[in-house]
C-alpha cells in the first residue's frame, strides 16, 4: 500500500482524490480546504469538504459542485419568504448540510461529522478537513474592500481584482485530528489542481500542516492551469493579481519552499524543467471522467 | 367588521380557523398553541403554527399536516447518516423550518418570524404563538414517564394514560406581543376543536392569557368530539384519564369558568342544554372542507 495524502481544495482537487481512491493500491487521506465554509440559511456549508465527498462518492453535481440529479423544491420555496436563495442548495444536498449543522450544534467536531458522512457515502479513503477551527479566507481587493469568500466568489463572482489574503482564525487553528499524523506518515504528499492562494494556503495558513509539509520528504504539487490558464475559477488572475507572475512559475512561486515536483499539462509541456529547483513534469492533466482520474493518478504514483 | 379572537391547537382548530377566516366581516386573530414545538434535526418545529399556516392558506397536507403534494427528497436521504427521520418533513415544509430557525438563531421572535410566514403565504388573518418564550408540554402517564410531545404524540402513538400534565416554562412565559390586546378587543372569542387538555391547556397556562379569557365578556368553546369520540388524537381519553369524565361534560369540565357556550356536533344534540352553567348548542361540526368551515364560522358568529 502507498500512503498517500493530499491537500485538495474544490473541484479539480476531488477529481484527483476520485482517481487516487480508486486504486487498490493506495491507502489515501485527502485533507480538505475550510477557508471558504460558510452558513447558508443558518446551515454550515462546506464548499471544498461537500465537493471532496460527493466526487468521492461518484455522485458530484454536472458543474462539479452539488450532487448530481438533484431538486431544489425547499430552495426555490425559500424566496416566498423574501429569502436570498442565489445560493443554489439541491434537496438531497441539504440533507447533508442539515445533518452537519445539527451534529456541531450538538457538540460533535467537523472531523467527527465528515467521518460520519464519509461513511454514509460508503467512501473508503479518510476525508479530514484541514480544521476544526474557524479559518475564513478573507480577500481584500485593489480597492480596498476586504471580502469573505461568499461575498467575492459567489455575489461578486470573483470579478474583483485581488491585492491581499489574508485567513481569518489562522493563529488560533490547530490542524484536524489526524492531518498531522497522515501528513508525517505519507509516502507521498500531493497538492492537488486546486487554486494555489485561494483554497491551499487556507490549509498551509495552520502552521502545524506548514511544518509537516516542509519536513515531508516528497511534496508534489498538481497544477490547476491548463494552457496556462485556469479550467475555471480565478486561479491564474489571483495569482497574476498577487504578483506570484504567470503560468507554471506562478504555482511554483505560490508553493515556494514546500515542493521539488510540479505536475503540469501537457499543453504546458514547455515548462517541463527546473524552475526554481522545482522538477516539473508534464502529464495530462485534464481529468473529464473517472478513467481520467485514475490514469492521472497512477502517472503520479508512478513518478 | 367582528372581531373574532380563536385560541387554537392544530388540524380541528385550523379548520374553524379557515372558516373564519373566509368572512369577509371578519377580522380574525388566531392564538395558536406552541406547547407541542420541538427540535427536529435541530430546526424549530411548530406543529400547531404550521398547520395553521398551511390550512389558512390552503395548501396543508391531506392529513391535516404538513403540506399538500410535498415530495420527502431530503426527509428520505438524512437516513442515509443513521438519522432518526420518522418525523416527516417535506422538501417545502422544510424550507418554513429553515427559514423559521435561522430567523430565530438571528435574534427574531416566534412572533416576528411567524407574522412574515403569514406574509409570504398571504394569509390576510393575524397569526400569533401563544408565547414567544418556551412552554412545553409534558406528559406524566400513569406508570409514571414524563414525556415529551414528541415521545408521547410521536414516537409512542400516544397509546399511554396520562396521570397529569404540565407546561414546562409556563411560570415564566409572556403571552406574545398582541395577544392579550387581541383577546381584549375581541368581540368573541372562540377556543376551536382542538384537545382541550394537551392543546388549549398549554395556552391557558400562559396567566396573563387565562385572566384576558377569563374576564372576556363572552367565550365560546367548539368541541373536538363527534359523537363523544375525538375524531383524530386521543382528546376523549385524554379528558377522561385525566377524571374529566366524558363526552360534552368533560369539555365543559376542561373549560370550567371561562366559557359561556359550548358548540357541540349534531350527533352530540342530547347534550343541547345548560351543563354546569354553560349553555350548550348543537351545530354541525363536522369540517370536511372549506365550505363546511364556512358554514360552521357563520353559524357560530350567529349565536
Amino acid at each position: 500500500m502507498t500512503r498517500v495524502v493530499e491537500l485538495s481544495g474544490g473541484v479539480g482537487g476531488a477529481r484527483l482524490g476520485r482517481g487516487l481512491d480508486s486504486l487498490d493500491d493506495v491507502d489515501l487521506t485527502v485533507v480538505v480546504n475550510v477557508g471558504d465554509d460558510l452558513p447558508i440559511h443558518g446551515l454550515y456549508v462546506s464548499p471544498d469538504l461537500d465537493t471532496m465527498v460527493y466526487t468521492l462518492a461518484g455522485i458530484e453535481g454536472p458543474h462539479g459542485w452539488g450532487r448530481a440529479d438533484d431538486t431544489f423544491i425547499a430552495n426555490t420555496e425559500l424566496a416566498r419568504f423574501g429569502v436570498d436563495n442565489r445560493f443554489q442548495l439541491g434537496d438531497l444536498d441539504l440533507a447533508l448540510k442539515i445533518y452537519r449543522s445539527h451534529g456541531l450544534a450538538q457538540g460533535h467536531t467537523l472531523t467527527e461529522v465528515t467521518d460520519s458522512v464519509r461513511a454514509g457515502f460508503a467512501i473508503r479513503s479518510t476525508v479530514l478537513p484541514a480544521s476544526d477551527d474557524p479559518v475564513r479566507t478573507m480577500i481584500t481587493t485593489t480597492d480596498g474592500s476586504r471580502l469573505t469568500f461568499r461575498e467575492y466568489f459567489v455575489d461578486r463572482g470573483h470579478r474583483d481584482h485581488v491585492k491581499k489574503l489574508d485567513f481569518e482564525g489562522d493563529a488560533d487553528a490547530n490542524a484536524a485530528p489526524g492531518v498531522i499524523e497522515a501528513i508525517d506518515g505519507a509516502d507521498l504528499l500531493v497538492i492537488g489542481p486546486s487554486n494555489p492562494p485561494l483554497s491551499i494556503w487556507p490549509i498551509l495558513a495552520i502552521e502545524s500542516i506548514a511544518q509537516a509539509v516542509r519536513r515531508h520528504p516528497h511534496v508534489m504539487a498538481v497544477s490547476p492551469l491548463i494552457g496556462g490558464r485556469a479550467l475555471k475559477g480565478p486561479a491564474d488572475v489571483v495569482m497574476a493579481d498577487l504578483g506570484l507572475g504567470s503560468g507554471s512559475s506562478a504555482v511554483v512561486a505560490s508553493y515556494r519552499g514546500l515542493i521539488d515536483t510540479l505536475v503540469v499539462d501537457i499543453t504546458d509541456s514547455d515548462d517541463a524543467r527546473d524552475i526554481d529547483g522545482v522538477n516539473v513534469v508534464a502529464l495530462e492533466t485534464r481529468i473529464a471522467d473517472r478513467s481520467n482520474a485514475a490514469t492521472l493518478a497512477r502517472a503520479i504514483l508512478s513518478l
